[in-house]
């Protein structure tokens, strides 16, 4: 008999199937007895009335611990009652592959240590496995949001020479005969590179950041999105970004209520994420945060208090451009009507989750670039192939950056990012 | 008005367009002046002639180098010997952002070395793009091949405690203050357990070999697609492995047959792909060798030689199962009838492109498991974890890994694997 899965059952109504899995739960009711089996695509009921199956099978009953493994064939039937709509009528269980050790996490609530010692197995769980097929639904609707509009996907390299936004907060490894690598920040200079080859491009891979910071929206290793668009300026890279943030969000909303579901995620907060979103200049920010009475001064970055305030001035994720240049990149074109404001943007989460897309138009003069680097004290030496851009056909040109993480955690609603991921690394975790 | 790329001049023929891009070549016949414009989706002719285009703008032929930016307003005319099968007849020159300096890459031979120090440039030549647009491909193929087989994404941790393969060959970092942390070499044990997490699983990312070596196949940083199945066997894998290959190559030659043209290769080649794959022991390669007279013993693995020559007898993929357990993984589980031997698959390319794809049937016994951990000298307690799997619910269970570059080196048919990624890693480069 072919494997049949538990999402499937479906289309088996009425007649024997055999599925393989883990036992999630048991119970039993006088001669009745449940099995929970879940496969990886769901969990379905397994029910055994004595008399019905032999009782070699309804003993089986007994021996099975939680998340041991066994397969089970039976009669699929339609239960409007059952989450996913069926029921399975056992007829027997032909194989118990391994009988579990006594499982250690139980439905009582466990510490977040605890858990997290034990991610291999607490990815298991319902509710994390709804959380990563929202965040492989993201995932697929961002590459598919670029591959549709005709972008070429440009991998940028992870061992770099050079660092992109400062080497504080690098991780760093022996290469060979040439000295110190270091593990990528950001792909964008890359993309800037491909960018000029094929017009529109993205990178996505992993991205590091060595900070020592113990905030519950900070990672050392984590997942960036970089589109970049040769010809783009502030205003392109603006709706670049806004008709992407609808595209994830509608795309999750379309695929995924049963996961949000058991997440128990408000979707009237993401079913606002629709073009236009709200576009602000950093000026107008620190207008809101100073008529709410914060402490704030022109010229500083908006720090995590500072962007939830702002963005809980809107009913979706709003957009603040032209920040001071000062505590912007290097590599940002300031803006010729202010030269105090740089051509960035930031797109700011709703409901407190803070920054999950940071861009800017790029600066494309070469003296200006070179003046950058100067003054920024980085070695132009590392920079020169960079400059090359500038020297060989330089156009106007702007992307973004967006955070996978972040951009999970906001969808889900979750309040760490460390459940966004399935093997999270944070500064006092490389385990397991 | 609106821009337009080169690659939908189609659907503007008879019409005014404005195209912005570089200057590609340029050439003049007598009082007619072409300028090859791309734009990073295509190259196009601009046609200018004498009289019927202000003399301002016929001028500036003369001032445009190789790779200078420009915006060109022209009308779109059908031409079935253009390339494109579309030219655009000039009617102005709005924009010109840049004059580039002389540029380094010119239509003669340069030596590698110099093209590999000028990648971020190299990147804009017409081969060069065709090989990133069917990596591209190869890559988005890969996903919707697991997508719509109902497998999760699962990206695995690069930055882990432990090493998969041996450490002689890893890269390492100081991790803040819990030691030394790794690039990862395999995804594979962390596939493993989020496939008892969610059956059906694959992780796509970097992967890192610190090897010595210097050859036409190895790069130090890699993209590695590995997908894991709770319940298969060693033969499930070769056939999720054969519809895998199969779904690659057709989906490239449907649609990159432009690329691929430009890149001289052989389809028929590709065309054969199909399943089924051959199937053939290790016992049978070596009598391949013995046969063709080289000097092969039994329980050695396969060198280069020894795959091209096994791989030259067959016109497709050549699928090699059951090496000697000692020249294979720890985690291979040994075949039943024969301990001698691994439950374990190599995939060979044909024309000499070696292996692509390399997987097993894992080991799901935890004494078993336990005795081979010992028998490899690995840390038992960083591998507590990977032990777990086999202490709660534990299944038979197996994947693979196929190796990106290679595959698009094979694809394309290319000499060299470092043409097949963006910016390539190796021994003697981390640069540009």
């Amino acid at each position: 008999m072919a494997r049949t899965y538990i999402n499937e059952l479906g289309l088996h109504a009425g007649n024997e199937v055999q599925l393989h899995g883990w036992l999630y739960h048991k119970r039993s009711s006088g001669k009745v007895r449940f099995l929970l089996m879940r496969d990886g695509t769901g969990v379905v009921q397994c029910v055994m009335v004595k008399g019905q199956v032999p009782d070699s099978v309804f003993d089986v009953f007994d021996t099975l611990t939680q998340e041991s493994s066994f397969s089970v064939k039976g009669k699929v039937r339609k239960d409007d009652r059952a989450p996913g709509g069926f029921e399975l009528d056992v007829i027997d269980i032909p194989k118990i592959y391994q009988i579990a050790m006594e499982y250690p996490i139980t439905p009582k609530e466990h510490g977040i240590e605890f858990l997290a010692d034990r991610r291999h197995l607490w990815l298991r769980s319902t509710r994390q496995h709804a959380i990563m097929r929202v965040r492989h639904r993201i995932i697929k609707s961002i590459r598919d949001f670029f591959d549709g509009r005709g972008f070429t996907l440009v991998d940028s390299p992870i061992l770099t020479p050079a660092a992109c936004e400062g080497t504080s907060t690098l991780f760093d490894t022996d290469y060979f005969d040439l000295g110190k690598a270091y593990l990528t920040q950001s792909g964008q200079l890359y993309a800037e590179a491909s960018a000029m080859a094929m017009g529109k491009v993205y990178c996505f891979g992993p991205t590091f950041r060595a900070e020592k910071s113990k905030t519950r929206r900070h990672l050392t290793e984590f997942w960036m999105v970089e589109p970049e668009v040769a010809f783009n300026d502030l205003n392109d890279d603006m709706d670049l970004a806004e008709d992407f943030l609808e595209y994830i969000v509608q795309s999750v909303l379309k695929d995924c209520m049963p996961e949000l579901k058991v997440l128990e995620r408000d979707v009237t907060k993401l079913q606002n994420v629709k073009k236009p979103l709200p576009r602000i200049t950093y000026d107008e920010a620190v207008k809101i945060l100073l008529d709410k009475g914060l402490p704030f001064e022109w010229g500083n970055d908006l720090g995590g208090t500072d962007e939830t305030v702002v963005s809980e001035q809107f009913d979706r994720p709003v957009m603040v451009h032209r920040y001071p240049s000062e505590v912007k990149a290097f590599y940002m074109k300031r803006d010729p009507e202010n030269p105090k404001v740089a051509l960035a943007v930031d797109v700011l989460a709703p409901e407190g989750y803070g920054e999950i897309i940071g861009g800017s138009q790029r600066e494309d003069d070469l003296d200006v670039l070179l003046s950058r680097i100067k003054e920024h004290h980085l070695p132009q030496e590392a920079f020169e192939w960079y400059l090359d851009l500038r020297r060989f056909g330089s156009v106007p040109h702007a992307g973004f950056g967006l955070g996978v993480e972040r951009t999970v955690g906001w969808i889900c609603g979750l309040e760490h990012v460390r459940e966004t991921i399935p093997f999270p690394r944070m500064i006092y975790r490389n385990t397991p």
